[in-house]
Order: C-alpha cells, then sequence, then structure tokens
C-alpha cells in the first residue's frame, strides 16, 4: 500500500477524557476579579452565567476530565476526525518537510467549535437550564451552539456581529435551522446594544459588544445561561479532544511534530490542538507551539498582558490575558471571527512566559496563501477549512487545523518557504 | 464497544474500479441519436466534447473499468467516505428500521459531484485538453469541476444559472478561489444564450440553457472541451464508488440493505449509489432501488419517455429519456439543481422496464423534512447534506446520501414514517 494520505482512528479510539493542562503549568493561573471590587471571584460570582459543572471545569487542578456519555455520543457523528497528509501542498511549496493538517471541517456545523457547543448545551441541560444566549462573530460559534442546542432540546438566541449578519445570510439560516433564533449585534434589545447604536447608529459591531448583549440577557433573565465559544479555560478545555486525537494519530505512524501551527483568535483552537503536546513539552520533549493571529488586531503580539474585561462595556468578570483594550474596535477584516480584543488566559499566560510563540499575520498573504492551499489540497478557506499545523523529525511534520482562518495557512506557507527550502 | 454510529473504510479499501451497470441490464441502452439526422451516432461525432477515453466508457460493456492511479490518490483527499447511522433520527421517528446514510458532504466541494469532476479532468488532462467548459445550476457540480481542474492544472468556464449566480456568491467565490472563471447564464458569449436573452431579458436561466451555452463554447474552440456532472453513462460510471464502498461496509457488519432511497435529478447521485446493488438485484437479491425527485420537476413519475435533446437550445444529440421537453422551463423551486428537464438514460430506462422505483416529493414537505433531519442528525441540507437511503433485514435499514437535496429526507421521512412504524 502507498503511503497514507489520511490517518483515522475508530470510534472506540475517541479519547474518553479532556486534557487539562493546568497541572503541567510551571505557574497556577490567576484568578478572575470582580468587574466592579476588583476582588477575586468565588463560583458563586459565576452562577447567574454557567452551570456548576462548567464553573467547576474553569478552576479544577484535576489533569483528566471524563467525557460525559451523551458528549461522547454526539462527538461520533464526525469524530475521530483525520489527521490528513498535506501531500500536494508539500509539492506546491517544493518543501521536503511533512505537512498534516487535523481536519475538523467535517462536523456539522463546518468548523471545531461543535466540541465545546455539545459539552455546554449538555451541562447546561444536566443542570436544568432551559436557554442559552450567545454571541457569533463570522458564524461558525453560533452554528455551534445552535446545532448544539438542537440535540439536547434547549432554545438558543445569538448576536451575531453586524457586519457578519449582513455579509452572511446563509450562516444565519443555518442556525435558525436547527432553531436558534438569531438578532443582528449591537440591537435594541439590551442596554449594551442600545448604548452603542445611540454613538454610533451604522456600528458594525464587534464581538466584544455581541458578548455584552448575550451576557446583559443571561444575567437579567432566570430560565437563560450565557455561552463562551472560546477563551475561557471550560472551553479550551473541551477542544483538547482536537490534539488528543491527533497524539494518537501520529503514534499510529511512529512520527511525532516538531512545530504546532494553528490559528488564535480566542484561542480554542490554538488550545485544543497544543495543550495535549505542551504536557510532551513541559516534560522534555523538543516541540515548537506557534499561535497566529491577523496584523489587525494582534492581541498576542502587540496587546498588554493586564487584567481587562472580556466583553466591550465592562460586565464580565476581569481576567489576565494579552488585550488591545476591551473598547478596541478592531478594523472591518474579513475574518470576522478573529477581531476579538483579548485571548484565553491560559494562552496569554504560555505566551508571556515564553513557553509558546505567537505571529501575527497580514490580510493579503493570507488570502495568498489561502488560494495556493486550496488549488494544492482542495480546501477552501472560505468555506471554511484552514486549519494548525505540526512538524516532527528533520525534515518535519505540520499540523493544520483547518478553520476559515487564513492567517494559518499564510503562516505555514512562510514557515515552509523560509525555514524548509528543499 | 457501543453499537457504532458510523462504518470506516481504510485508504486501502477504496475501490480500485468502477462499476458499470449495463451487462447486469436485461436489455442492452439505445444509441444517441445525430441532433439533425436523428441517425445513430458514433464515437466520431462526441469527439469535439469529450476525450476518446470518455467515449469509450459512455458505450462500453465491460463490467469494471479500472480507476487511475492519479484518480484513486485524489479520490484519498476524502474518501472512502463514512457510512453513518441515522440513531436520532431513528428515534425522532420512532421508529424500529435502521437507517443508515453515506456522507457524501466532506468533499472539497460538499457533495458527490467530486467522484467523477476528478475522473473526468483527468482523462482531458491526460489527452492534452487545455480547458473545459460546463454549466452549473445550484453551484455543486461547478464547484467540484473548478476543484478537479485545479488539481490536473486546467482552465475551467462555468455557465452558472443565473438565480443561483445572484443567490449564492458563495459557491461563485469558492470556484474562483479554485481558479475557474464563473458568468451568469443566459449570456451574451453565446448564440444560445443571446437568442435567450433576446426573448426575455430577465431570464432566470435553467440548466438546459446553460448547458447550450457550454456546449457552444466547447464545440467552438479547439482548446476546450465539454464536462457534464450528470446524465450521461459515463458520470453514472464513476458515482459507483458510491454504492461500491457502500457494499464494502455492510459486508462488515453484516447486512444488507432492504430499501436504498436517493435524491434523482440527472440521476448521477442515485446510479451512484444504486447502480452496485442493482447487479444483486439481477441475480435475484431482494432489494428495492427507489429515486425521489421535486413535483416541481417530474421527470421520471411524469415525463415522456421518449428520444429528446439533453439541452434547451438542441445542440447535443438525442437521447432516449425520461423528459418534460427540452424547451421546458421548471418554476423557481429553492433547490437548484433538481431542475433539469431530462434524466440519465441509464436511470430512465430501469424505471421504463419497472425494475426501479420512482416518486415524487413536494417543496414544502421537503424543507419539513429536511429540518426534521437537520435537527436530529446535525447535518443541515442548507448547506449540502442530505443524501440517500438503504434498508436491511426487518425492520429495515436504509441509506441516505446527503446533498442539498431535501426531497430526499422528504422521501425518508414519509417512507418510515408510513411503512415502519413502531
Amino acid at each position: 500500500m502507498a503511503e497514507p494520505r489520511k490517518i483515522l482512528l475508530g470510534e472506540d479510539e475517541l479519547p474518553s477524557a479532556w486534557f487539562n493542562i493546568v497541572p503541567s503549568m510551571p505557574t497556577r493561573p490567576g484568578p478572575y476579579l470582580h468587574p466592579q471590587t476588583r476582588e477575586p471571584i468565588g463560583p458563586e460570582a459565576l452562577a447567574p452565567l454557567f452551570p456548576m459543572a462548567l464553573i467547576g471545569q474553569e478552576v479544577t487542578t484535576d489533569e483528566w476530565i471524563d467525557i460525559p456519555g451523551p458528549v461522547l455520543d454526539t462527538y461520533k457523528l464526525w469524530r475521530p476526525t483525520p489527521l490528513v497528509r498535506a501531500l500536494d501542498l508539500e509539492r506546491a511549496l517544493g518543501t521536503p518537510a511533512r505537512i498534516w493538517y487535523k481536519y475538523e471541517g467535517g462536523s456539522p456545523a463546518g468548523s471545531h467549535k461543535p466540541n465545546t457547543a455539545v459539552a455546554q448545551a449538555y451541562y447546561n441541560k444536566a443542570e436544568g437550564v432551559a436557554r442559552l444566549s450567545t454571541e457569533t462573530g463570522a458564524g461558525q460559534w453560533g452554528s455551534a451552539l445552535a446545532f448544539a442546542c438542537a440535540r439536547f432540546g434547549l432554545e438558543c438566541k445569538v448576536y451575531m456581529v453586524r457586519a457578519s449578519y449582513d455579509g452572511k445570510p446563509y450562516r444565519r439560516s443555518l442556525m435558525e435551522t436547527w432553531g436558534a433564533s438569531v438578532i443582528p449585534s449591537p440591537s435594541q434589545e439590551t442596554n449594551a446594544g442600545r448604548a452603542v447604536l445611540a454613538a454610533d447608529p451604522d456600528s458594525p459591531g464587534s464581538l466584544g459588544i455581541a458578548i455584552s448583549e448575550a451576557v446583559e440577557e443571561a444575567a437579567s433573565r432566570k430560565d437563560t445561561n450565557y455561552s463562551l465559544g472560546s477563551v475561557l479555560n471550560h472551553v479550551l478545555l473541551h477542544q483538547t479532544v482536537i490534539g488528543l486525537e491527533a497524539k494518537k494519530q501520529f503514534e499510529k505512524i511512529g512520527e511525532y511534530p516538531d512545530v504546532i501551527l494553528a490559528a488564535c483568535g480566542g484561542g480554542s483552537n490554538f488550545g485544543g490542538i497544543a495543550f495535549p503536546f505542551f504536557a510532551d513539552k513541559a516534560a522534555g520533549k523538543k516541540v515548537r507551539l506557534v499561535a497566529v493571529e491577523p496584523t489587525s488586531c494582534p492581541t498576542l503580539t502587540k496587546g498588554r498582558y493586564a487584567y481587562d474585561f472580556g466583553d466591550a462595556v465592562g460586565l464580565t468578570p476581569l481576567m489576565k490575558m494579552y488585550t488591545l483594550g476591551h473598547d478596541f474596535m478592531p478594523p472591518g477584516i474579513h475574518a470576522g471571527g478573529l477581531r476579538y480584543h483579548g485571548d484565553s488566559p491560559l494562552v496569554s499566560q504560555l505566551c508571556h512566559e515564553g513557553l509558546i510563540e505567537a505571529v501575527a499575520v497580514a490580510q493579503l498573504s493570507t488570502f495568498e496563501a489561502g488560494v495556493t492551499f486550496a488549488r494544492a489540497e482542495g480546501l477552501d478557506i472560505a468555506r471554511g477549512l484552514i486549519h494548525a499545523a505540526l512538524r516532527s523529525g528533520a525534515p518535519g511534520i505540520y499540523i493544520v487545523a483547518p478553520f476559515n482562518r487564513a492567517d494559518l495557512a499564510a503562516e505555514l506557507v512562510r514557515f515552509v518557504r523560509e525555514e524548509w527550502k528543499a
């Protein structure tokens, strides 16, 4: 048989627990602070927004968290996902590097986001919550949560960043097919939205504003919890199923990556693929973990490492993270999902301590690389498919974890061209 | 281990040959006729449009056709595809039926269409053709051919039915990302297009008109061949990779389907999944093969079985098939890909001889069923994901072969509700 293009796992090889990076970190993460008092908060402060199971996962120091049966059962709709060799991209770039990407685009919502959406919907349902509110930028997260809520019988309300709401009608109809109700943000339905519209009636919106609206709705309604698609510890925890599968897949072929590249907006994509490898790195293994972000929203590469709000208005607890300021209004770049002012506190801390790397990529080279990738590998970033990369042994293996995040393809192409010339 | 949700095959289990149904048919298909003389045509009449390898496949009586290495190599980007158990749909319908669907939505273009697009691009390239012209309705076929042309270094020109061109800008940008040039049909670039526009400047277009334009361009340019996404024998031949895989997958679990349901527009989806099972049926096995079409374009259920042109203007050879008349202008239903006046000659003949069944489903029940399927199984028909169905043993197994063809979901839901009540 020829060299395989894909490494598959059976359903019985699906990881049965998520990996918590905290015990592997040299320093324990700091607490969240109350938005008014700036004192460390306890679990009860988060209880109006999240179920206790998720609050527990936010602060746990257990290394492994069992994945509940109904979540595993839903994962099996599309998981385990393939690890695919980008043979044609290697040829197109003329590199001796071995490039692999972890393909998450086959999920019902077309991205990695359902990995945590399903878990969040499950835990909320288990604690008797009837309704979830959330925000969405490009539409990937809103789609994922709408899908998950349909699975577990929850109502779902999505505040969609207006620029995406206007530009992506099919994303909206996808969410509505799953039964969600979708409105453009900023909206007239919340104090946060009305305040923004009063200052700028034509505001294209931002993730930060949409988060304010969704949080305000959840905080003011007893039947409604809030759900976030990235940034928080429990979200990244659920995404580690990606990296855990990838590790098993590399084991099958007796390889180990040298570099993991992943797009990083709020951090869940990067954390999902990279954290399980970080444990090996912490134990002395040589592996580079590289987070890739857009130059137009350069959180890790140009932000301050400081306590800041997670939303635009200042309703959420303060988190220590790289931030461009919670009132940062990013330019209207195409990658709507990458326009967040902050970043995952866990990713931020690892970056601050020099344990991972971060690079920023400009939009034009992003599109160019996305087209290169699409023509070589047949995966089109416009459909939501470019991901992350890893490299192993000389001359190297990469993983690309495809979403609609072409900045990753740009960095992958640059990296391979500059560092692994044939 | 729990009952599996998916049956997977390894790359080494990918079929190495396509299955030709002709030797299994009780009657040999009739010849194609010249559009002017109405005499049977020989291979030379098709040579301005197709490479000799495909003309040979159009008329061959060999039962197996080897799949060329470069085609297999490209198939491995996403094949073999999973056979998925629709457990949640079964529960939602309260049926004891075992429902399986063959999931073709993970291909680069999001449908089954690349199975033949890749083969057609390969054979054209091998015979020195530089450029392909084609038409597309909903955009699935145009995307598939654009992808295939990018793989094999061919130029690609797509005439896209105007209704879809206006309504689906993302499909267009997908094709352009792969390097294709896309124009709305009817266009000013061909005699066929100009004639239609002269009579109706606001014509929303149809597949028949777009085919006329693409054929006219190929016939008038030495460097350009024509490529068709359905209807023809060689197209259905290439699609049999779907059914061949499904048979292997059922063998793995020791089951055999009772009923295969598949959406049928031009016939390539239906033929792809059903033809390999027809061979067993011809040998005495009990299996029902059901083609599902829209009531608004009821070719198999209300058409005449007669010789007719494949396009609107009358440029193509005449084929014996069920037809609504080559000048049939279907209503502007949402499923743009199902608005073709004719049907595959092979499928038509099997239907005429009572060897397969055909049913028509109305648009509203289609949408309702699509939503039922999406909420139960997480696959959204608006993204292009409802497929075909098979049933085995009592109380039965179905296969659904998902595309953006909700009529199939409608028939599946009706069939299960009426015939397999719990």
